[in-house]
């Protein structure tokens, strides 16, 4: 495997004269690359580019942008295990996961395409003109949702594919018809290399306009604030950390021209075991599963679990303790995560009313990370607003609450997540109507008798929510209205059907969904 | 006619210590009724109702809230004459033009009605669980668009009933299911207070919660600023100018949780003569009609006008200059828009390498503006950023281009706009074909043989285009997709149907239209 450690902008591979290594997170061993530590000057070269070649890139014909997000998932299968291994390296991840999150990212890609080629992602509008209208006609008018314009993508260290460099930001801006300008994370450089080579082979395959694509390499901050600072970015899409995604959203704000910022901060996704499911051995073996699945690394790790307090509850805490025991210890992403990890279980422990009940706070291992179960009290957890921060990594706080109302009146003190779970029956969860009706202010998904973890990939996902989980809770970042993110509309009044985009010409002949006249159909329309 | 002058807060009429009056533009009159001036606990009052009904609001049946704003279209006909006779002493609008527009207003609240009885606006998707799917089985994943929550909407001064209390933005923010609070406009604030008095009526009349509307008065701008800062305002509409949007933009922005502002800025609404059009007689006088129509005071009055110098460039300056002589001062909507107007055009004029071609710059009278026509060359324009500013009032600045290419530089030196207007043949736009391509990018919607005043209220109409002439180029604020804009999807993972909302469960009774497994249908879902 051969590692350049350059800047891929367009069609070239460009070095920074300034450059960073990363070592393995399991052995503390750096790996082989020296990679470029990016700035303006990368920045800059991307944004001509991108913006040079927008305007081609969005015009050419749907099938050959799906063509070309097909050929990106072909280019990544090409890299073989050579990718894996690469990537195991430099974050720690099982080769089992990251098999399994290639996959992801080649099917994201495939389903995009698909969305692409049915073409319903337009939009497509047609008001039909009524000439004898009185007092004035009424024109023709055509409505269409067309690419934002660049779009800046911020690589994610915790899915160092499916949400990276080729990850489900980048393919959603690119089936939107956006370049994209990739920002990658400091933690996988190698990965990211790879990756983007993968998508400039199928570029120059698929006869993209050389703008379509660039990855910059950086493992410093003014990098990436250039990136949302140039004029020609026109969207961003960010995973990670609050602090991060918040400092990008002000900085957009702040632009002359202000420009949306899609970021997931991440979120604490609320569990409530209602009083039968403190019962059952399998929730409390779920819970731990999920809260320990990829050593807790996931913006769907479920943080906080609330139950009512008693017999049941107290049965159900030890359950999942002696459930968390037996996980072992798990080598995190980078050290960076794992003191971040660390920080925020004694922030969680140092608040009077809460107790450790399973796990060390500390590991000595540079990056490794223990699971952890901690305790507290309703009254508590309503006193301390940090109780519902998102500690990032294997661990949660389970919550006793003393009456249905007092769980009611939590679930109404939560800031904005993802995600929340309940388990319990059906019956219980007529119950508690009023629960539902107060989580879906607060989270993007509710799953029941679930878990949070595993976001399918699919049309009805949303992966998102209210502020301070996202910074834009209209939007998700899994599934196909993700792509949404992407675009605006841009109507046309009176064309002739020569001049129009052809999703809006009269014969629709590609069978495009499209409302004409308030109707959805797909045929062709005739005007009288 | 009787004006109490008091906040509608609910279904109470509250009133400030502080009050305002508002005069005749015509006259100069001192009108009937002394205005509350609102504050921060008119807000406090609104807010804590709005947000003690939402859920309630938004979980009513689909045909309960239609009839709602059925209700007050009713309602508004109901104050008959008297509503138009005051709008007309407040605004100096003739009669016609304000029956057109109440038209106008009522229309929107049926169609809104229409489009919510309907349901595709809640963009209902379902994928189905596939229980056997290896390595892990996929959950049965739905989703649906929920209202954002109470939204603040500001009275725009130049549509005091089709942008106003129940203009297009409430009308669109209720039917998402928001509560709305208005801040009424204080130039005419007794328009408001009829309109919101309508609004109320229909909320009792429809046995809607309290909190679904509340009207605020008030000349200051602290009110609207504790209405944008207050936590439980989740979106923002405004119409107005750049100065006010960008702030209370900027306002939100800074919130503890941010929040979304759509405001709709204003726009120079660039047209494009090309070579043939300048010889017709009658694009000059439909120029000359869009230009004065409404005494200018439309967001999408053209402003600039763009064609290749010459011979017939000179003859349209020349004919356009003759029918411009022809039209009548009109009354602007009050003191503080004729000063504005006044001073752009004073700032036009002052710039070195423009000529008044037509009309005198300043009028005696209070609230009077002349029709105005200016003159410069491209050159000029492209040094000059003012030049493309939106002049508020019945102008038109004329620019001389030297070629095809001149044009099309102009075309890509263009900030935002609302709208792009193309003058000529079909042959001509294929030949401009690169025109389009670039306007694309710069307006929301591209007229062709048409003038850009006078916005269709249909299902493809798109008022809105890239900042600044609006602050979220992804969204509309007239037609059926502005309802959009107060939306957000939440998605329920492996719910049992009795538990699901009405949209999402298999039996589809309603019909509407849902995105099942990737095929739009209406059928109901009947699982395997």
């Amino acid at each position: 495997m051969n590692l350049s450690g350059k800047h891929i902008i367009g069609f070239e591979e460009v070095k920074s004269s300034d450059t960073f290594t990363v070592s393995n997170p399991a052995t503390g061993v750096v790996l082989d690359g020296e990679f470029s530590n990016g700035g303006g000057e990368a920045v800059e070269s991307a944004a001509q580019l991108a913006e040079r070649d927008f305007d081609v890139f969005r015009n050419m014909p749907l099938n050959k942008r799906a063509d070309f997000l097909e050929t990106i998932a072909e280019e990544i299968l090409v890299l073989g295990d050579a990718l894996l291994h690469r990537t195991m390296a430099e974050t720690g991840l099982p080769l089992a996961r990251l098999q399994g999150e290639r996959s992801r990212t080649t099917g994201q890609l495939k389903l995009y395409a698909q969305v692409v080629r049915e073409g319903s992602f337009l939009d497509a509008r047609i008001d039909t003109a009524v000439l004898d209208r009185r007092p004035l006609p009424k024109p023709d008018v055509r409505q269409m949702q067309i690419a934002l314009g660049p779009a800046a993508v911020f690589g994610a260290s915790n899915f160092p594919l499916a949400f990276s460099v080729a990850g489900g930001d980048t393919a959603s801006a690119l089936a939107a018809g956006c370049p994209v300008i990739v920002k990658g994370h400091p933690a996988h450089p190698g990965t990211s290399e790879l990756v983007g080579r993968a998508i400039q082979n199928a570029a120059k395959k698929c006869h993209m306009p050389e703008g379509v694509f660039s990855l910059i390499q950086g493992n410093n901050i003014e990098v990436g604030q250039a990136l949302v600072r140039h004029p020609f970015i026109k969207a961003v899409a960010f995973t990670g950390s609050f602090k991060g995604g918040k400092a990008l959203f002000d900085l957009a704000a702040a632009r002359p021209e202000p420009i949306p910022v899609y970021a997931e901060m991440g979120s604490a996704n609320p569990v409530f075991i209602l009083p039968s499911a403190l019962e059952h051995e399998r929730v409390a073996s779920g819970l731990v599963d999920s809260l320990t699945l990829g050593i807790g690394q996931f913006c769907t790790n479920p943080g906080i679990v609330f139950g009512l307090q008693g017999e049941s509850f107290d049965k159900f805490s030890s359950v999942a303790t002696d459930f968390l025991k037996q996980k072992p210890v798990g080598t995190m992403l980078h050290a960076g995560i794992k003191s971040a990890y660390e920080a925020g279980l004694d922030a969680l422990a140092s608040v009077t009313g809460v107790d450790v009940i399973a796990g060390d706070l500390k590991n000595a291992e540079a990056c490794s990370g223990n699971p952890v179960l901690l305790k507290t009290n309703a009254r508590t957890f309503l006193e301390n607003d940090r109780l519902q921060e998102e500690v990032f990594g294997p661990s949660s706080l389970l919550i006793a609450c003393e009456s249905k109302a007092q769980i009611l009146e939590i679930a109404a003190s939560l800031t904005g997540h993802l995600s929340a779970t309940i388990h319990g029956t059906k019956e219980e969860l007529v119950e508690y109507r009023e629960l539902i009706t107060i989580l879906e202010r607060k989270v993007g998904r509710i799953i029941f008798n679930g878990f949070p973890t595993g976001v399918e990939v699919c049309h009805s996902m949303n992966h998102g929510g209210p502020f301070p989980a996202t910074t834009d809770s209209r939007t998700t970042s899994v599934g196909t209205a993700a792509i949404k993110r992407f675009l605006r509309p841009v109507c046309y009044q009176n064309f002739p059907q020569e001049a129009l985009p052809k999703a809006l010409k009269n014969e629709n002949d590609t069978k495009i969904w499209r409302l004409v006249d308030g109707n959805l159909g797909q045929e062709p329309f005739y005007p009288l």
